[in-house]
C-alpha cells in the first residue's frame, strides 16, 4: 500500500461541483489501494474576497490579523472536501494546519515550516481515514495561525509528503504540467515529461506559475518526486525529479517570464566596502525580494547601482531605498516600471557561454532592447520592456528549437 | 479599572460598516478606562451560507466537519473586528475559541464549555490589548473544533465573563432590551429595566430570542449580571440580575411565544412503571427537546400520552417515537403541526394559582382554544393554534396590564 499526498489548488476546488470532482478523484486513488493525504487551497477567489474585506475594514490590517482571517479560507475548503468524501462513503478527516501539526517560524504572512508533528495524521491514516489538510498555514509558538505566503499550499503538500515519507506527491492544478513556455503565449510549446528540481526551481522563480519554487526546493532537499498534473483530465503531467540522464544534458528545458518588474537605480554611489550592504541590508530586513543587481563603475570612484524588484512593491520599497541612499550620500534615485524578465533555463547550459550569446542574438534580431542581464549556472535572464514579452518568448522558443520538447 | 465583556451578535457585525461601528463602541468603552474582552458572532448570514454550501456538498455532512466549517465564520469576524480596532489605534488581538482556551465536552454541534484556560486572554489584557474572541466555539480533547449550538456566542460571553471575574457582561443585539412582549406583535410592549435570571430563563426557553437561556443560567450560576442592549443606539437596555426587591414580586414580567411547535400523541399506552421512560428515554438519547407532556388516563389502564416538540424536528422524531410505541405495544401515533406556545412568566406568580386561571379566562374571552397546558413555579404555558398567537399575546399583555411595564 502506497502513501500518496495530493494537493488541489483554489481553481480545482472553485465550486461545489469541483469539490465533488476532487472527491471522486481522491476516491479513485484510494480505491487503487493507497493511503491518502490531501492538501487543499481556499476555494476559487475566497482569499481575494477576504483580503478585500480586510482592506475595507482597515487601512493597514496587521499581518497577524490578516493571517487569522485568510486561514479560514483553507479551513472551509478542507471541511467541504471531507464532507464530499464522506458523502461517497469514504471515512475522512479535515485538519487545519495547527491540527495537522504544522509548526512555523518567521513573520506572519511569510512563515516557514519548522517542524511537522505527524502523530495525528498518522493515527487517522491508520484508522483508514483520508486526511484533508488545509494548505498555506501553520501555527507558531504563540499558537497563532500563520500563513506561508505565496505558494504556501504547494509547500505544505511537499513538506507533508517529506515528513510522512510518502511514496509520491501529486500537485493538481489547472494546467496539464510544465511546458517549454507558457502555452498561452506560445501555441507550439511542448509539455515536459520530466524536469530536474534545479530547472523547475529556476522556471518557477523566473515566473512559471505552475509550482512555487519553495515547494520545488523542498522536494529536492528531501528527494521527493513531485508530479504536476491537471485536476480536470487524466493526462500524465510532468515529473519533477533528480537530474535527467546524461544524454539529455545538452539542452535547455524552458522559457519563463515575469511581468511584474520594476527597476530602481541609485546614481553616484561612492563605492566603499560596505556600500552595497548599506543599500541592500535594509531591503533584506523589510523582506523585499531583490533580483537582478547591476553595478556600473563611473567616475571618481562612484558607481550606479541598479536592481529589480516586484513592481507592486515599488511604493513600499522606494522610501526604504531613499533613506539608505541618503545615509551613504548617493547622488539620486530613479525608478522605472513596465519592465519584464525573460529567462532561458536548462542544466544543459552549465559552463557553456554560447547559450547567453544565442539569447542576446535572438532578442537583437527581433529588435528588443536588453536593459539588464543576469546569469547563473543554469539560466540567463534578460530584463526587457513589458510590451515586448510575448514576441521575445515566441522568438526564443523557436530559436532554441523547443517546439519538439527538450 | 473595570473588566468588561461585550458580546456582539451577527446582525451587529453584519457589514464592514457595522464592524467599524462596533469598533467605535469598543473604543469608547476602552477610553472610559475599562479592560475589554469582546465576543463576536459570525457576520450576518455567514453561518447560513456555510450551511448551504455544506448541504450542497454532501447529503448528510458529519457533525464534526460541520463544526470545522461553521467555526470559520466567527474566526473571520474576530479578525475583522481586531483590524478595525487597530485602525482606530487600539492594540487588539483576535482569538479563536481554541486560542482563547475554551475547552468543551459533548457532541459536535452541541458542545458544552467544560473549562476556560484564561492565561492567554489575561496576558493580552495585561499588555493593554482589547481581546476579541470567536463566539460559539471551543475545542475538545482531540483538538477538534466544536460549536456550542444555538445561543453559543451568548454562552461564550457569559462563561468568559465568569471565568475572568469580569465586572459586567454586556450583550449587544438588534433590540433595545427585554420587553414585556414582542414589540412587533404588541406595539404597547414596555421595556424592562431589570429582570431576574429565573424569569429571563423562562422567557428565553419560551421563545423570547433576545438572549439564550443557557447564557442566562450560566449568569445565574456565577452571579454575573448581564446587560442586554442595542448595538445601534445608546439606550440603557435591560439588566438581568438576582431576584428583584420584595415590592415588585407580585407581578408577571412578560409574555413569550414560540411558533415552532408540533404535538405527538401516543394512544393506548398501557401504563406500567417504566412506560414513560420507554417513550422518552430514546428521545433523550437523540437529544430531542420535549416540552409540554400530558398524560390522560383512559380505559383499561391505558393512557394517551401527548407532548410537544419543535415542528422542524418532526420528521426526525416520528420514527423514534414509532419504534418506542411499538416496543411498549401502544395503540397508535398521531401528530399535529401548526401549533404555538404562549407563556406568561413572572416570579410574582409563585404559589398563586390565580394567574393561570386569569390566563385561561383571557384566552377563552378571545375564543382561543387551549390545546395543552403546562405550568411551573414562575410560568404558565398554553399550546394554541399558530394563527391565533398575535391575538393571544396582545390580549394577555392588555389583561395583565403590562403596557406600564411590570
Amino acid at each position: 500500500m502506497a502513501l500518496v499526498v495530493q494537493k488541489y489548488g483554489g481553481t480545482s476546488v472553485g465550486t461545489v461541483e469541483r469539490v465533488k470532482a476532487v472527491a471522486q478523484r481522491v476516491a479513485k486513488t484510494k480505491a487503487e489501494g493507497n493511503d491518502l493525504v490531501v492538501v487543499v487551497s481556499a476555494m476559487g477567489d475566497t482569499t481575494d474576497k477576504l483580503l478585500e474585506l480586510a482592506y475595507q475594514t482597515a487601512r493597514r490590517p496587521s499581518l497577524r490579523e490578516l493571517d487569522q482571517l485568510l486561514a479560514t479560507g483553507e479551513e472551509q475548503a478542507v471541511a467541504l472536501v471531507a464532507m464530499a468524501l464522506e458523502d461517497l462513503g469514504l471515512p475522512a478527516l479535515s485538519l487545519s494546519g495547527a491540527q495537522a501539526g504544522i509548526r512555523t517560524i518567521g513573520r506572519y504572512g511569510k512563515a516557514r515550516i519548522s517542524q511537522i508533528r505527524t502523530e495525528r495524521v498518522r493515527r487517522a491514516l491508520s484508522a483508514g481515514q483520508v486526511v484533508i489538510i488545509a494548505g498555506f498555514q501553520g501555527v507558531n509558538r504563540l499558537s497563532d495561525v500563520t500563513t506561508l505566503g505565496r505558494g504556501g499550499s504547494d509547500t505544505t503538500a511537499v513538506a507533508m509528503a517529506a515528513a510522512l515519507r510518502a511514496d509520491r506527491c501529486e500537485i493538481y492544478t489547472d494546467v496539464d504540467g510544465v511546458y517549454t513556455a507558457d502555452p498561452r503565449l506560445v501555441p507550439e510549446a511542448a509539455k515536459l515529461e520530466r524536469i530536474s528540481y534545479e530547472e523547475m526551481t529556476e522556471l518557477a522563480w523566473r515566473g512559471t506559475k505552475v509550482l512555487h519554487p519553495r515547494a520545488v526546493e523542498l522536494g529536492k532537499l528531501y528527494n521527493m518526486e513531485i508530479i504536476v498534473r491537471s485536476s480536470f483530465n487524466d493526462n500524465p503531467g510532468t515529473i519533477i525529479t533528480k537530474v535527467d540522464s546524461m544524454e539529455k544534458i545538452n539542452t535547455i528545458s524552458g522559457i519563463a517570464y515575469d511581468l511584474d518588474v520594476a527597476r530602481i537605480t541609485i546614481a553616484g554611489v561612492r563605492m566603499q566596502p560596505d556600500s552595497l550592504h548599506q543599500i541592500f541590508g535594509p531591503l533584506a530586513v523589510a523582506e523585499v525580494s531583490v533580483d537582478v543587481i547591476v553595478e556600473s563603475r563611473g567616475e571618481n570612484l562612484r558607481s550606479d547601482v541598479s536592481f529589480t524588484i516586484s513592481e507592486k512593491e515599488l511604493p513600499h520599497v522606494l522610501p526604504i531605498v531613499e533613506k539608505a541612499a541618503a545615509t551613504i550620500g548617493a547622488g539620486g534615485i530613479s525608478s522605472q516600471g513596465n519592465l519584464a524578465k525573460v529567462s532561458i533555463i536548462g542544466t544543459g547550459m552549465q559552463n557553456r557561454p554560447g547559450y547567453a550569446a544565442k539569447m542576446f542574438k535572438s532578442l537583437a534580431m527581433a529588435g528588443i532592447s536588453i536593459e539588464m542581464v543576469t546569469t547563473s549556472e543554469i539560466q540567463v535572464t534578460c530584463v526587457i520592456a513589458k510590451d515586448r514579452v510575448q514576441e521575445a518568448v515566441r522568438r526564443l522558443h523557436k530559436d532554441f528549437g523547443l517546439e519538439k520538447g527538450r
